[in-house]
């Protein structure tokens, strides 16, 4: 096996697998995104480093030629790890590059990550599911909100948490698509950016104020009940480093 | 700090996170369920092991007994982890656990594990989102899928992936539910027992055929356009080890 499609976490390198950790300290390439940034300092001294990720304001690499390199660099013989934000199966776009690849004849494996969609609101002490509060989480991709691939009426009346991934531009959309399918606008939201990471922030504020909010990206925007929890004021993340 | 809500990963000890590694080799006492058992042979030997999980047909320790445990043994100036299958914080009733130690002030730390709700399918070939397929996923449980804190249908409306969390026994009722909801009957599904452990078994159905195909707990159902595919044929996670 030569190419590895791997998980790198939230963004505290702490929170990446065993397994990504062994693969990262015997590659010799590493392909990055921008969230997976922090995780290459895990990679073998003189491990070659490319990054393909989308600067802010900048031009991100096409997702064919990031395939079409995958490929290259897999017939290559050199030991590849394809290092992405989070899981490499949510919003990562690992399916595909995984169909490149497995089109191509280049054998690849799959390493699961811990997702932001889940760790980051952990990281600002809120469980996407808590007893009484929330039975059920929908993680949904803030990017293409308005090309009806997302039934936002359904995200609405289901009932549980809400994690908009990639929502930070068109999160007043978002938060007026929620409030008008009968979402009360009073629901918590909080926005976690750089969740799990030393320069974490938090902003919490209802539904309807979420528009005019100053949220940065890359945010995990939490919405429902469970947003206005803070388990962790006790013991940020950061703590179990000591 | 002394007590740690550590995340076990799906199943397979190589994807515990780097910390969660840490903090079981460190550990005075680890209290763990059914399905974190296997990572507990990473804690450190003369650990003591303690098994709150519910066996096959027996009974669960009461989930205020485990509160209560924790908290006595936070107080013991042990080092304890709290082992959880999955992510502590998605149906790991870790936030109640977290409650428990911040009301009776004992410190503490989350540590977020890879969930099995992503995990499981992956390791199955199956990615809970992919291009054109699917642009959300739903994870809901079928612990209580009729007391009505989950909308069904709204979880059919959705559109995107769904993936339930012990719903073996109430798997037909669901899948009624969704079907009656107006989700097409020909819906692929996947049931993934023990997904990313050796013994990993996959079952692959229609919507409409799973009240009756021989499910067994514990099993992540995958619902959804996605479940019909299987990307990781070429390189099961198993194949990352060699």
């Amino acid at each position: 096996v030569t190419v590895h499609l791997v998980g790198a976490g939230p963004g505290d390198p702490d929170l990446l697998t065993v397994r990504a950790a062994r693969l990262l300290a015997a590659a010799d390439v590493v392909v990055h995104d921008r969230l997976a940034a922090l995780a290459t300092a895990l990679a073998r001294p003189g491990a070659e480093l490319v990054d393909v990720g989308k600067a802010p304001g900048g031009r991100a690499v096409p997702q064919d030629a990031i395939d079409g390199l995958l490929v290259d660099l897999g017939r290559s013989g050199r030991e590849v790890v394809r290092l992405k934000g989070g899981d490499p199966f949510l919003f990562g776009r690992g399916g595909e590059e995984a169909l490149a690849l497995a089109r191509a004849g280049v054998p690849f494996t799959v390493v699961p990550g811990v997702t932001s969609a889940f760790a980051a609101p952990a990281a600002a002490g809120i469980p996407v599911t808590h007893r009484g509060l929330s039975a059920a989480v929908t993680v949904v991709t803030g990017h293409r909100a308005g090309d009806g691939a997302t039934d936002w009426d359904a995200v609405a009346r289901l009932g549980g948490t809400v994690v908009v991934l990639m929502g930070v531009a068109t999160r007043g959309a978002i938060a007026d698509r929620l409030v008008a399918a009968g979402m009360d606008p009073a629901t918590p939201v909080a926005a976690v950016r750089w969740g799990t990471r030393p320069d974490q922030e938090v902003l919490r504020c209802r539904l309807d104020e979420l528009g005019a909010a100053p949220v940065e990206a890359p945010s995990a925007i939490v919405v429902g009940a469970v947003a206005a929890l803070d388990l962790g004021a006790l013991a940020p993340l950061a703590a179990a480093r000591g």
